[in-house]
């Protein structure tokens, strides 16, 4: 294959970006020592992505390609959108490259993307779904994710290209996006009207603008955003509405997230790549409008994101049910990546705070801890009922937290002219390049999410800012020394520490957060959390499940002066921090006589009783025995 | 028209079921001289059925059928379904004449069914989608309720007759029904096999059976119950799965309600109706644990069913969300339905508690007071953006009210060989015929729903026994009197107060039940409600609207000693008795600075602070402006 040697693995690439206050680091320079997240980082390599590949081949995902290019006589399978899949498992791979090269795995990744080279149309068409029979359906329907299937293409290119310096699936991705640009776009330029059903193609061709510095895929991409809105996508035969589609309001008079969440979230990662490019301020105040009603309105206390399993998507405002939470894992994804594009612009700690929270409470929930199945949907309530799955026919939910732990040392760092922005907390040994190319070496150590004790050394003698995110979690009482020394640093207007100095190798900076247990209370138009309170601690959510107590968690609350205690025990669930203090018992299931409703002076008054209870992390839930569980405990 | 003369209007004909307990009493010997009832029942005929007609016609719902008889040139217009609409406009307006004869109306109707004859096929078949480009999809797709419309035009047919004896839609009916009796059934006997999608076929033909005579239409209708429930309806192209059409486990083994609300009820109810003819048990104690499991389980305490929007149906035991509470008007009907089939074959007084929860808070909220629109779906917790509709494309619930108010005379008492049967309380004046032939004069005088205050005059010189309904919401303290004297009446086994005696014409019964304020508390397990009380008073489930209260009603709790006060407005909401208490302010919106979740210790502890509050009956809701709306009202 032909590579170029001028490629960096970034996340996304912003380096060139206008209108960011970062620049991003490359996945390859950060080297996670950590426990919690290597454990998760080799499941993926070693369990989830493996799997992901076999049930692609077994349920005819890359037959349809073999098909496509006429290699096997076959009908299609599965659903119209099953191409998707094969690109983000592709990505994900690519990506797991970076960190972890393995020739193994870069051979069947190199024989995937010839099955998809092969696969191409002459003019630069590419979709398995709407071949031969389906050849005349082509561009019809726009809710059959035509450009959908092209944007996850782009984007598996984009991650391949930059893994490993290979362009031939790159060289795909703009033969379909020049096929793209030349036929779609304003009438006045000759062009047809397309929108994507499911947005997602935006963002990939930001990016592809990004590294062939071809204008025409930012201009297509700002295209999409701005057709978005005029109710001009025919529903008529999907039985949904525009605003389903996020086209009802044009883009920039958005106030809130709408329609299906993943389709909505993914919109606004588009246009704030856009935003990167163009530091268009109507987009940018849009994007603010809509952060601001998700977090003030519309999004759950994990930082899920869809209220209504009929659309998959957005309620009214406060509308936050819990058993019946849709909050897709991939709407998690969503509300990771959007964050990251808006921290990369805006430099605002409470952006990393979100990211911080969807990626433990919203996108680790979505895998078993032994990466062998999913959730689709991840309830904040539950009776025992709801359980992970080995995979869906609507996959698209697996390859998303694939590619997220794949790319996961690309968000902890950014830097800037004044120096390291450290954003995640975890251990990890990173090489980081200063704007004026400048490499640094430092390392970060602690027991993070357990402990806010985080220990940086620094390994370059250099004159530098440190800028260490403040969480939205943080209640006060930190310390942070340096070589022993504490100090008092100043807080940047948008949330971080500043310890700026010149840097002898082996300084150490120590940050020490404390993680008491908070009670969280929500609005009371929540009408379902109206008396509760869930528990967190650090950046996690955590939940009652049945096997850690000793009756069922919907008979229990608690008492309002109660205190919890964390403790670390290594043997569960992975090893984890759970919670451990008294819960008051409500009620007496006997005392129902199985009735679903009574009067409440038929109970007899009933003797104060408690029990202890054990929380654990909500990530955790549904690993063992199934039960009833609970995020939202109610106070008496 | 032709005419028969033996016809008698009874809302479902079980005078000649051997497997009955009671004989039904004819519509037009009950006549309501009740406020609240002559009240909807004068507008359903003024308003709501001349709308009903008006939106058919401008829908081109009844051009559909000129359409089919080639009287027009026209695309057919709306849904698959949309002749089921007209039907049930026939059936209610039909229903109507009972009581209250109409040349007018009678003349539109005979105008509406010559349309309908004038469709019917040569063969018998008749439905206006399956006609010209699309006669080869007949029968091909058992989910595009070509079934449920020939069910709905046979109870059409069916009231037509009972209301006037004329014969023409009878005709229609049986000539459709045969058509189907020749071509469905076991492969056995040579014929195809047959579901209906949506059951309704069931009560039809069980209903024309008894007006025919015809086993066929018995046999027909107990085939497509006995056919059900071996994942036989192709549900591939539904995007359903086979639960949703009760199509999993065969019946006589259901042990719960499944799948599409609606469906699962009118099930319930062709399978009640097959069991007053058959007496078969395994039906019965299918439709009895299918009752204990709805009631104990899986139903609203309005006595709504349904909490998946996006199956329209069921979910799991107690999974009863407020907000997103489908309940659809038509299963409350639905509820109302089967309760009664369940009453009349076993006597027992839960199932018309049963019907008089549905009928009050399940049927009535459905329709504004006004009478010009309907909610689809009851959510029992409402921000105020939940608003009746004039009409719907999906247009089933409002000929469901229709044809419930105008049969609701038929509903009211039953008699047996030991009297007379009082099940649903209101006052009216009735002609009641004893099973020996003997016809009753009985009125009936009381302010029910809003008092427990009974009067019955005996207008008939006989012996018999009155049977009079000890309501389920029934708490003790009731006085009973005959003729100004106390007497402490025996109970029977099934829950009626017994009045047997030698009766003289201007004897006097009096029954007065208290009916205090009922705080009723939710299994703990309906998560939702935990913490929570509903109101009620009598039939009646009350809810705290915004426009009744000084503060928005989510911020309101109620001290758990509270006691409330009923108070009669007769200019508020049609006349209505309130409930007035006193409510504690939860928290303050301005605490919350638009946040949507804080940490408790943030709050400042705030003092107790009380309002006043009002409670008005759940019907009544959303006929004032907009705002919030609970049922579940947080206790502290």
């Amino acid at each position: 294959m032909k590579t170029q040697k001028n490629h960096t693995p970034f996340v996304i690439d912003t380096s060139k970006s206008k209108h960011t206050v970062f620049h991003p680091v490359s996945i390859d320079k950060v080297r996670f020592t950590d426990k919690f997240w290597n454990n998760y980082r080799e499941m993926n390599k070693k369990v989830m992505l493996p799997a992901q590949y076999h049930l692609s081949e077994e349920t005819g995902r890359i037959d349809n390609f073999r098909r496509a290019s006429g290699k096997i006589k076959a009908p299609f399978k599965g659903m119209f959108f099953n191409d998707s899949d094969v690109y983000k498992w592709v990505e994900a791979a690519s990506w797991v490259l970076t960190s972890d090269p393995d020739k193994e795995l870069q051979a069947l990744l190199e024989s995937v993307i010839n099955e998809i080279a092969d696969a191409q149309q002459a003019d630069g068409y590419l979709n398995t779904y709407f071949m031969f029979e389906r050849e005349v359906e082509r561009w019809t329907n726009f809710d059959l994710h035509e450009m959908y299937c092209a944007g996850h293409m782009i984007q598996a290119a984009v991650a391949h290209y930059r893994a490993t310096g290979e362009t031939k699936l790159l060289d795909v991705a703009t033969r379909f996006a020049d096929y793209m640009f030349i036929h779609f776009g304003n009438e006045s330029d000759g062009k047809k009207f397309a929108l994507d059903g499911h947005p997602e193609i935006e963002m990939a061709l930001v990016e592809l603008y990004r590294i062939t510095g071809q204008e025409n895929y930012l201009n297509l991409a700002k295209y999409f955003v701005d057709a978005r809105g005029y109710k001009s996508l025919d529903v008529s035969s999907t039985g949904r509405t525009s605003s389903y589609y996020q086209d009802t309001i044009p883009f920039r008079k958005m106030k809130r997230l709408q329609g299906h969440s993943v389709r909505a979230i993914y919109l606004n990662c588009g246009a704030a790549d856009i935003f990167a490019e163009t530091g268009e301020s109507d987009l940018k105040t849009a994007l603010d409008n809509m952060w601001e009603s998700m977090v003030n309105r519309q999004m759950y206390v994990t930082g899920g994101l869809g209220s209504r399993y009929e659309i998959e998507g957005f309620g009214t405002d406060y509308e936050l049910p819990n058993g019946r939470a849709h909050t897709e894992t991939c709407a998690g994804v969503g509300n990771f990546m959007m964050n990251w594009r808006m921290l990369l612009t805006s430099g605002e700690s409470r952006y990393a705070d979100l990211m911080e929270l969807a990626l433990y409470n919203a996108i680790l929930p979505g895998t078993s801890l032994d990466g062998k199945s999913y959730f689709y949907q991840n309830p904040l309530s539950d009776d025992g009922e709801h359980r992970r799955e080995r995979w869906f026919t609507v996959a698209c939910c697996p390859s998303n937290i694939s590619r997220t732990l794949a790319t996961l040392p690309g968000y902890c760092y950014t830097t800037s002219d004044k120096g390291i922005w450290v954003h995640l907390y975890g251990s990890n040994q990173a090489e980081l390049c200063l704007p004026n190319g400048k490499q640094i070496k430092i390392s970060q150590k602690t027991d993070f999410p357990w402990s806010g004790n985080i220990r940086f050394e620094i390994q370059t003698a250099e004159k530098f800012g440190l800028f260490l995110r403040k969480p939205g979690w943080h209640k006060g009482g930190e310390k942070i020394k340096i070589n022993g020394e504490v100090i008092q640093p100043e807080i940047t207007s948008k949330n971080y520490w500043i310890v700026d100095r010149e840097w002898h190798i082996g300084d150490i900076v120590e940050l020490d957060i404390p993680m008491p247990v908070r009670k969280i209370a929500s609005h009371p138009f929540v009408v379902e959390n109206q008396g509760r309170v869930a528990l967190m601690r650090g950046p996690l959510v955590y939940c009652l499940e049945n096997i850690d107590q000793s009756i069922d968690v919907r008979l229990i609350s608690l008492p309002s002066t109660n205190e919890f205690q964390d403790k670390f025990h290594p043997e569960l669930l992975g090893g984890v921090v759970a919670l451990h203090g008294e819960g008051s018992i409500m009620t007496d299931k006997l005392e129902w006589e199985e009735k679903l409703y009574k009067p409440l002076d038929s109970f007899p008054p009933r003797p104060q009783q408690t029990v202890p209870i054990m929380a654990i992390p909500y990530y955790a839930w549904a690993n063992r025995e199934p039960g009833a569980m609970q995020v939202w405990i109610p106070v008496i």
